[in-house]
């Protein structure tokens, strides 16, 4: 079994335990964050998604109780991730390989959309993407601009930043704007000033990534948004993927690319 | 005051007790429709909102027992429509010009997209609207294609059908993929058997549209589908506006029309 596998047979080496991150992974299908709660606490993520579509792009949210997904018909949420965290009121607890022992019959799973989808469309159209070039994850940051709230989640919008040359910012924002259920276009561009981020070489998440002479720093909407609002309200029990370990769909990135 | 008000002068006029229908009010303004549910059911309709996009395009969501929106700052959703009807088990029981003794300490209130703002964009670009021009209602139908159910809540897609141009249809086509959040580019064009539909002369809802030698049916997911799932499922209590009589926005329409 090998990265360059289908997603069913990818989804079937991570049931096996196989715990490695999910990039390269069945090139070309789209991958998706993993958020499970107790229904009470869905209905505030389902309408923290609708108030903020561009960090919470939902591609999926299971009836409760359900581990499955017309996105990849036979898959199992609770067993096919490479591996999980456990969160319980808000502090991780566990890291395991399945949570099969975990899932409560209220749970309800939320899929989102994540900027693998993007990354690829941009290298595909010509924009270099410098976190893969580096070999680094890419750069997040805690902003100034307030999320709508939900119920009781609350919190800043965090953003990714991607250096991107000055003759290709247009380029990049019309590919990604194309693609609004995994974060769209850009929420800025330039100036981090604006967005009250002091200093790009200190990301709040993952790591710095060089800007080049004639880059222009670009950001956009990020899936930990949704994630540090939850995890500061505290939910009794959340599960989520680990970070870079993805939940991989049968559906081509393609389906997600508008006209 | 008349229809060619501002938004907010609109809405002064119905929740003073003017009950008549909003087309032609606040020009250039978004109007909406309004279903209003106990939490509980509101958990249903925002899974089926989230599954089925076309049809239910939601605007706004409110905070449980909250009659204020972000979309009309300063408005009351309890009076501001210029009529309303209260359904209970799933049976119209009134048509009050308000809701303020209904309005329950859990109401969840769904301002939904509706085709007026797109019958407005294909006019501007140039598309005649058939029921429009005959002063009629749309025509609209159940088709044989079932939404994805949510909790309680299952049942057929409705379409409204516009008869237009065959040299026109790439055009409305253009116009109306531009606007996802008022139901978006049409789900079928021409061929109505292969939607269920046996007869354009008899719409399930709705009037006839005389389709015109050279135009072809050309039909949209229509804001009807939610309203007919969730009347079905008999929830105990359920605040929609009258037909017509819609919620009027501050939002200018173009703010929905995407590059």
């Amino acid at each position: 079994m090998t990265a360059t596998s289908t997603p069913a047979g990818a989804r079937a080496a991570f049931r096996g335990g196989l715990a490695v991150p999910s990039s390269g992974w069945a090139p070309g299908s789209t991958q998706a964050n993993l958020v499970v709660l107790p229904r009470d606490w869905a209905w505030d993520l389902l309408l923290f998604a609708q108030r903020n579509p561009r960090p919470v792009p939902l591609l999926d949210v299971s009836e409760p109780g359900s581990w499955t997904t017309p996105l990849a018909p036979g898959a199992d949420l609770r067993t096919d991730l490479p591996r999980y965290r456990v969160w319980r009121d808000g502090e991780l607890v566990q890291e395991p390989t399945d949570v099969l022992d975990l899932w409560e019959a209220d749970m309800v799973a939320f899929l989102i959309g994540c900027s693998f989808s993007f990354e690829t469309a941009l290298l595909q159209a010509g924009v270099p993407v410098r976190n893969i070039e580096q070999g680094v994850n890419v750069a997040m940051y805690r902003t100034d601009r307030e999320c709508r709230p939900a119920g009781r989640l609350s919190g800043p919008l965090v953003v990714s930043m991607r250096p991107v040359p000055a003759a290709l910012v247009a380029t990049a924002v019309q590919v990604t704007a194309r693609m609004p259920q995994v974060h769209g276009a850009p929420v800025h561009v330039g100036s981090p000033a604006d967005l009250g981020i002091a200093d790009l070489d200190s990301p709040d998440f993952g790591d710095p990534v060089t800007v080049q002479p004639g880059d222009v720093p670009v950001f956009w909407a990020c899936g930990v948004t949704p994630q540090a609002a939850l995890m500061a309200s505290r939910p009794p029990l959340a599960l989520t993927h680990a970070p870079g370990h993805m939940f991989v769909t049968d559906v081509p990135d393609a389906v997600y690319r508008q006209l």
